[in-house]
């Protein structure tokens, strides 16, 4: 069977109703501050802040996906009005599940950004059908096993590239293949389907 | 029309009065430090603090725009002696319309520096008659629309560099065109002016 | 004698029970961050953190040796789990005689990755040995000293792929050698043990 | 006149008894985080900690000099053991002329390190007769005034290059001109002397 990878992506992408992405590593650059006193900080960039805006216009939700309980990281979700955060997670692929129940979304709807062999198994199981990516320093076998691999490294707008990317493939899906747009359903949300 | 760019760069750093800054990922690296108990940091450059200094010697203002209320922005106006700071600004357009009228400034008398698709419309306007800047490691569609893209990043002197190419620009201007300045108006703030 | 340095290596790594790591300079960037009303911080890096769970898993112990004591620091360890923890050292040679009389290990069971020229004495004893490293940008002297210089700069994952160089190395050891490994001793922690 | 360069560096090495660093840029990155309640911090770097520790070992002192008041620096310092430190300095040229009242040293017994131009006039003073150093990522006039480049970058061991870079010319003298040191003054604080 011939695919065309491209159009393959393209297809993928306007199908994408949530984008979920790993603390650790992709919004931070792995960093975590101590302090004498217990305090514990995390760095964020607002431009991954843009990103969440940028695809929630184009009607596509964020969710963040986290082994460690941080409060640092609660308060970032709430600035950046994520509604979909799930902390403490050792077992990903188990969340993930959980995920696709209560959200009645299917897998294809799922793009998935990670940095650490912790994600792999997420990172295979969503790549079946929808998109991953990985910020430009992340682990060599996480680098081998995802669709987008970012310019930008973790916490300097890895994730704001992985949304312009999965943005970017919708609209020249939209350009190249207008006659197949299922103009139908473009109300909802304000994303592009495809019919195929 | 042929018109020499470097000069008219040059007429136009003569006229600036005001130079307005964006915050995030212009003043900062894009980082933003989040921690438990909800205290929010921001690391700024004191290179910056030199340059609104070099820029307050030429009798030339600085102002700062944000699209965040910060506390921590704030305090650091404060310490550089910013008067000028404008905070939970979602429309920036708009704002420089605000700004030209209580000013009783022109637009060509303003120079913008900013980093994101966000900074895009006030780059542009500003950009027709007044000087506008980039950091390094704006957005792509941002340093395809301004003057100057600075060879240092965000919160790493950016700002200071656009600081310095004004300025430079102003003592070139004086420099090659010394016969067309009109020294009856160098006394007021100590800034160059140029007949055309 | 002619010898095969990375069968050596393999055959040091199969013998490993307890990595200790420098915290300045390797589990940071070399990084304090003071405030005005006595606080300090450190920055620590997760990743470091799968490092020692990927060692945990393999059977083998993390320790953290430094000349500073820090409440931050021991934050930090008890996050990651790490019971041995040793502040407040000046004289890292001597406390590596307690180490193995309270341990009951010898030094041949040990790896060390340090970064500035106190780590040297440390290094040199366990270099003959047991196994050495160093971030990418530790001191000229370290670098010259040790067995593995990571691509990891401090603070950014040096002591994790310090920790997979060892690992990949006794993985190597297993398959290569696989007719000389000891089955009988792969129960008691689940590390691989060589006979020789 | 002929001079021999480096053997000129050597001489002036050997007669440094204190070195002078100036605080932002130097020891920091010039990067000063603020926070929403108006905690403010400053990044500074243990491998400087060992330069003043090495310096200490060869008798010769260490002094900073900031232009900004910060108990976070204050604090620093404390750390350092160094005890003799300047805030709140505008004019630094001046603040030189008090130091050499006070300890009774002599311009060509201090080296200076800065990185900005308020530091221009200190180190046009100091390099006539002493040493002078900046970081790598100094501002270009300052790169252009000092005797020594550091490849180390602000807040990233650039005190400490420039450490031991005075002791490695200040070893190099004994070395290469061993007939000339004065072994009678070699007892006060241990640094060499040289006649000439």
């Amino acid at each position: 069977m011939i695919v065309d990878y491209d159009a393959e992506l393209r297809r993928r992408a306007g199908r994408i109703r949530l984008v979920l992405t790993d603390c650790d590593g992709v919004l931070t650059d792995t960093g975590v501050y101590y302090s004498a006193t217990g305090e514990e900080l995390k760095r964020f960039s607002v431009r991954d802040g843009m990103g969440t805006e940028l695809l929630r216009l184009a009607g596509i939700e964020s969710g963040i996906i986290s082994g460690e309980q941080s409060a640092g990281l609660e308060r970032r979700a709430e600035k950046l009005m994520i509604r979909r955060l799930f902390t403490g997670i050792r077992d990903k692929d188990r969340l993930m599940t959980d995920i696709l129940e209560q959200t009645g979304l299917t897998i294809d709807q799922i793009a998935y950004i990670g940095d650490d062999i912790n994600d792999l198994q997420v990172i295979r199981r969503v790549g079946e059908n929808g998109l991953t990516g990985a910020p430009a320093d992340a682990m060599p076998e996480v680098l081998d096993a995802v669709h987008h691999i970012c310019v930008a490294t973790g916490g300097h707008g890895a994730f704001r590239e992985f949304a312009d990317w999965i943005l970017s493939l919708r609209r020249t899906a939209g350009r190249t293949t207008l006659g197949y747009i299922d103009l139908s359903t473009t109300g909802k949300g304000g994303e592009w389907t495809e019919r195929q």
